[in-house]
């Protein structure tokens, strides 16, 4: 039975992935270890190393997880999908370990001698695609450029949310990423496009 | 003679904030000691914590240096002026360690236990004040907040200077910021205003 055995190495997996991110979420990178991480998922060393590796290949797995908490939640497309990415986000990052130690480790990796860009490489691959549909709708104004605007996006979301936490703990991220796109959507959406697009905290989704 | 020991409490405060700044930017906060900061200083442990009371003194002296670095190199005003800070911004990223360390510092501060927003507040202010000045010279499209926009600045350029470090140690932070106008100048700028705004590398000044 070949397809009990993958399950059980995704149920694994996952087990790990979240216990990790809990630690890293709390403590950071370097104030989380492998004990703790496999004693909190009720696991053993082996299964960490055999899944990632060392603490690095789980805290890289971390950081790459967030389009998969996020893409899933959503079901729009185009540019209200873009906004939708950056809302649930937002709102996800106040209550979902998992995304908030993803954006920890990707904001702070740099001090611990990692330089991945896989997942912000990742979002502005998924908004290039959904900006490409709205140009194709014509919901762009002309000579706007999907991979540039996504590229901005995918830094200016990470700066937003990091002064964000100095100021007020991410409470006011939601504030936050509203008056961002009150500050882009002008120079970016064409008149005919501009009312279907939707900027409310209520497309953050449940929970 | 008063005004000599003024200066020379100057200079003092100086050379440990520049040497701080060095190994705070090449080894990061954790890597970096008091004793490391005033041998390279060549000043003594007293004079560290007379001037900066101790280590996290020092950094967060470092973190809110940004507008002291850049804005006397900068002769322009309104949304210019605040075009040329990001352009200086960008280009000193590359070759000024004390900007470096304090961008570093501040993007890294959480994984330290600190939490200083000064330095953002301090750009969002001087920002918020030269959009004001555009707004009152007509030069802001109808309904576009200095203080949003400036806020929102902020954050996007703290994201565009982390992510393009992560995929070219900061190489094409010139274009990204160039590319980050791009996008939001249509949205900001008003139709009269848009030709007099110089969006060029060059800006960026000597060295």
């Amino acid at each position: 039975m070949p397809d009990l055995k993958q399950e059980r190495a995704v149920q694994t997996r996952r087990r790990l992935l979240v216990a990790a991110a809990e630690l890293f979420d709390q403590f950071g990178y370097e104030g989380t270890n492998v004990a703790d991480i496999v004693k909190r998922a009720g696991l053993t060393l082996g299964a960490l190393y055999f899944h990632y590796g060392n603490k690095q290949g789980v805290a890289e797995a971390v950081m790459n997880s967030q389009p998969q908490v996020i893409e899933p939640l959503l079901e729009s497309e185009g540019l209200q999908h873009v906004v939708d990415i950056t809302l649930v986000w937002a709102h996800r990052l106040q209550v979902d370990p998992l995304l908030r130690a993803g954006v920890r480790l990707a904001v702070e990796q740099r001090g611990h001698g990692m330089s991945d860009a896989t997942s912000f490489n990742d979002w502005a691959a998924i908004m290039t695609e959904h900006l490409q549909i709205a140009r194709d709708n014509g919901a762009l104004r002309s000579g706007v450029d999907p991979e540039v605007v996504a590229r901005f996006l995918v830094g200016a979301c990470t700066g937003v949310q990091l002064y964000s936490q100095l100021v007020s703990d991410r409470a006011d991220l939601m504030d936050r990423t509203c008056e961002m796109w009150q500050v882009l959507l002008p120079g970016i959406v064409s008149e005919e496009a501009r009312a279907d697009i939707v900027i409310d905290p209520a497309r953050r989704g449940g929970e």
